[in-house]
């Protein structure tokens, strides 16, 4: 299997995208525009949870959103219908973005005049946590179907996050879901991490997350 | 980022993992042993399936379990209080099993009285689809609170399994989750695909499965 061949060309890679991912950040700096790194497994709600979000939001700053998908446009098209800017980025059956499919997107949509920026991952909870896409900060979602032992599991992107949003809290009577032991596993892997209970469907706990991300975007700006 | 040199080696390493898939395949089939290997995305209920589904079989087959993970031997203590042979496989990170792994583990488990193995790969809907493991069949979970659109989101890994298991379906009242949408993108992808409508924590539907797996193993085994 040539182990070790491969080893040496996937750290290769990472260390060219770490030096990328800082460039796209400087970047987007120079021209005050936030971007958002939104990960998860496959049917947590991040489109939903986006769409909750715009509508916090979208008076407030001016959003664009990428949807990176292997493939459908069903979440651009989601996107589309509340007036930001939304492009689809396929990524041909590649299991995350790095730090220069990232680049590309932001130049596909245009981010001179945009506050906010928002990526939203493939489906997956384990590749993307490896690659820096050139995000300010990661945030993630767990769904409460997917059960309260996933920080044991997939530890990465939980000790890569700054955030944790803990969504479809509605369904809680239906599954044996413990609030408070993830919350003990998700800080074991990452003491900082802040914690979000929503239900992007009815738009419940929303706002506290919608705030946070709006002082983080006006701190990026100001600092 | 040296594109073109990542493509050379994914190639390779896909030639490599092909080859060795065989051979796995060749081996168990001398011992008269069936490999399935069991795909999904992460808390679709894996292991709560795989629990049925030992209770279903146990008395008419000789089942050995092995339960990849990233960390953490939650899933391998579960199926440890059945009285079935089980191994826990950490990948180290890893997102996938490649056949050399699987090889590995079958090896460590001890195939030879076996007439049944299951592989619990990494909860990921995108890697593991494109690793042969050697497995006879493939089956993956889809869970009904993930949603009727993942068949268009990722494709390759309802194209390369041989069964769908739609899980959970006791939560159908609470999800907007379309059953005849999901088969009808499902079958769009691979109209050979077997779809088993079940709810693993009841019980419901999980005997039709069973019996597939049962009939396939005697096949394998008489073929």
């Amino acid at each position: 299997m040539g182990n070790v061949r491969i080893i040496e060309i996937k750290e290769s890679v990472f260390a060219d995208n770490d030096r990328e991912a800082d460039r796209v950040r400087g970047a987007l700096k120079a021209q005050n525009t936030f971007l958002l790194n939104l990960m998860s497994s496959p049917g947590s709600g991040k489109t939903t949870t986006l769409l909750r979000t715009i509508e916090a939001l979208k008076d407030d700053l001016k959003i664009g959103v990428m949807e990176a998908d292997i493939d459908s446009d069903v979440d651009a098209e989601k996107i589309a219908t509340t007036g930001v800017k939304s492009i689809q980025l396929h990524t041909g059956g590649m299991c995350h973005l790095d730090a220069g499919m990232t680049e590309q997107g932001l130049q596909q949509i245009g981010t001179e005049d945009l506050d906010l920026v928002v990526l939203e991952n493939v489906g997956n909870l384990v590749c993307p946590a490896e690659f820096d896409t050139g995000a300010v900060k990661n945030a993630m979602i767990l769904s409460v179907p997917e059960g309260h032992d996933k920080p044991l599991k997939y530890p990465l992107i939980f000790t890569v996050c700054d955030v944790l949003i803990i969504n479809k809290i509605d369904v809680l009577p239906y599954f044996d879901f413990d609030m408070d032991k993830v919350v003990e596993y998700a800080h074991r892997r990452n003491p900082k991490l802040k914690i979000f209970p929503i239900c992007a469907k009815t738009g419940e706990g929303v706002q506290a997350w919608a705030d946070w991300l709006k002082a983080e975007v006006r701190s990026w700006q100001e600092g």
